[in-house]
């Protein structure tokens, strides 16, 4: 019954946008939550929804056998797990700690964890804070195989997906800092095309569909180039790296004509240019990942 | 009974990839189609399938009312259009420029159009070369509506969807900048993420089920954010410019404790941290388009 008991309870450390979601779906799954954040007050929703508010992080760690650590990054999180009152509470006791930070950082945290006779887990989600509790919902993990199925069943209330990357700690750091690569700099690439286009007198909602478009045919080739960045065949045909340092050219050359700083596209077609003059100008542009990565 | 003859014959200039799957989907749609490329050799086997191999841009272009072009650069465009042998026959027949390069060039190549009599239209091609005479194709057009209701019919046999974006000849090259912009730039996030996970141990396979994930979240944000871009109202809740900071820094931290250039992530970073110091950080990332684009 006291097993039972503490398998049905969680705390939920940090009440960021991000702390919220995750402490209202243990709420809406019937589970004993705790809750606590370092700025007072953040707690009063979740408490009005049955909530327990911690007074202090170290009595918010007590009242589960499961934290969840969700704040800005790992000094956020350091300062709050490495006080020695929360330390000395923590042994025996399971952190998943779902800060986004490096796997540098996941790595000492878990050593120290380890030092200090913490079970730890680290995790990363995907997904927006609306996803939270949904079936849209994202989240990857990694660390001792066996703790995750243990804990499984509580994380399984956050909704959506889990997904266990291996038992080495710093994985779902390393794959969330890949996906953000690739989100951020998207997105840096879409606003820089929607201030080009307003120089152009496109609207934003004018060139909608056809961004929407470009964003559509990215998935397909994320996949199909997957075999040819692990296999190292980077076949180019039908689009070379030259025909790509040739668009790319035009853009920089467009924005620039319209005083826009087109710091991104020079960076993106220097990489691109590096990669013929080592020979591969002929190849697709993939090839590039494989040369980036070169010591 | 000669101007149904002009109305279904069409010349094609430029035959790398891109031209001859042009080429090849007016043979299919039963169009007397003529070809011509700078470098002979290329018409062969458009020629088996029944186009007409002309020995020189003038023949090509005296051969249609009609004349496609399609090649590297305008630098190549006009190095064939702009001889006095050429420019001579096309006076009183239409140019439809496929080739890809800046709104500039489109609209400097409209102006030397207009001084020699010919009707041009520019246009730009927003999928790849198996796209082509199939529903998938895209096409983007400007310029004359009336020349390229003209010539609409003809352009319908390439498939896929045509739209005319309008008579500012600049247009469609314009549009195509801007998407390229998002695609290279979404794609050299892509390749550096490659590099930063394989440093991690994560390959390009294991990745690509979340890269997918995070390519099939983009369509819906560029429909959402294009309505802020154009209102100018920036709303950052849940996701203000401090908090992208924030994943930026780590993902350049990361790539450089890898030994990889992270050149692309801190122009994006720069980019963020610039709006973040004209007092944006609580905004949106998108509000950095308006940003850029202020003279």
């Amino acid at each position: 019954m006291s097993s039972h008991t503490e398998q049905s309870a969680v705390t939920v450390l940090g009440l960021g946008p991000m702390g919220r979601s995750l402490a209202g779906a243990f709420l809406d799954a019937g589970l004993r939550t705790t809750v606590w954040n370092r700025t007072p007050g953040r707690d009063r929703e979740l408490v009005e929804r049955g909530a327990v508010g911690a007074r202090s992080a170290e009595a918010a760690v007590a009242a589960s056998g499961l934290t969840v650590v969700c704040v800005v990054n790992y000094d956020a999180a350091d300062a709050i797990l490495r006080r020695g009152e929360v330390a000395d509470v923590l042994k025996g006791r399971t952190v998943v700690n779902l800060t986004a930070d490096t796997p540098g950082r996941a790595r000492d945290t878990a050593a120290w964890a380890a030092e200090h006779g913490i079970r730890y887990l680290d995790g990363a989600i995907m997904t927006p804070t609306t996803t939270i509790g949904t079936p849209a919902a994202v989240f990857i993990h990694s660390g001792s195989q066996e703790l995750y199925r243990e804990h499984r069943p509580v994380l399984d209330a956050l909704g959506g997906t889990h997904t266990h990357l291996g038992e080495e700690i710093g994985r779902a750091a390393a794959y969330d800092i890949a996906l953000l690569d690739i989100f951020w700099t998207a997105m840096a690439g879409y606003v820089h095309a929607l201030a080009v286009a307003r120089a152009e007198g496109v609207t934003a909602r004018e060139l909608a569909p056809f961004a929407k478009g470009i964003g559509a045919i990215l998935p397909p080739i994320f996949e199909q180039s997957a075999e040819e960045v692990d296999s190292g065949r980077f076949s180019g045909e039908g689009n070379p790296m030259t025909s790509a340092v040739s668009s790319m050219a035009h853009i920089v050359h467009t924005s620039e004509t319209h005083g826009i700083d087109a710091g991104v596209m020079r960076a993106a077609e220097g990489m691109a240019r590096r990669a013929i003059g080592q020979g591969h100008g002929a190849e697709g542009f993939t090839r590039i990942a494989e040369i980036l990565g070169r010591r």
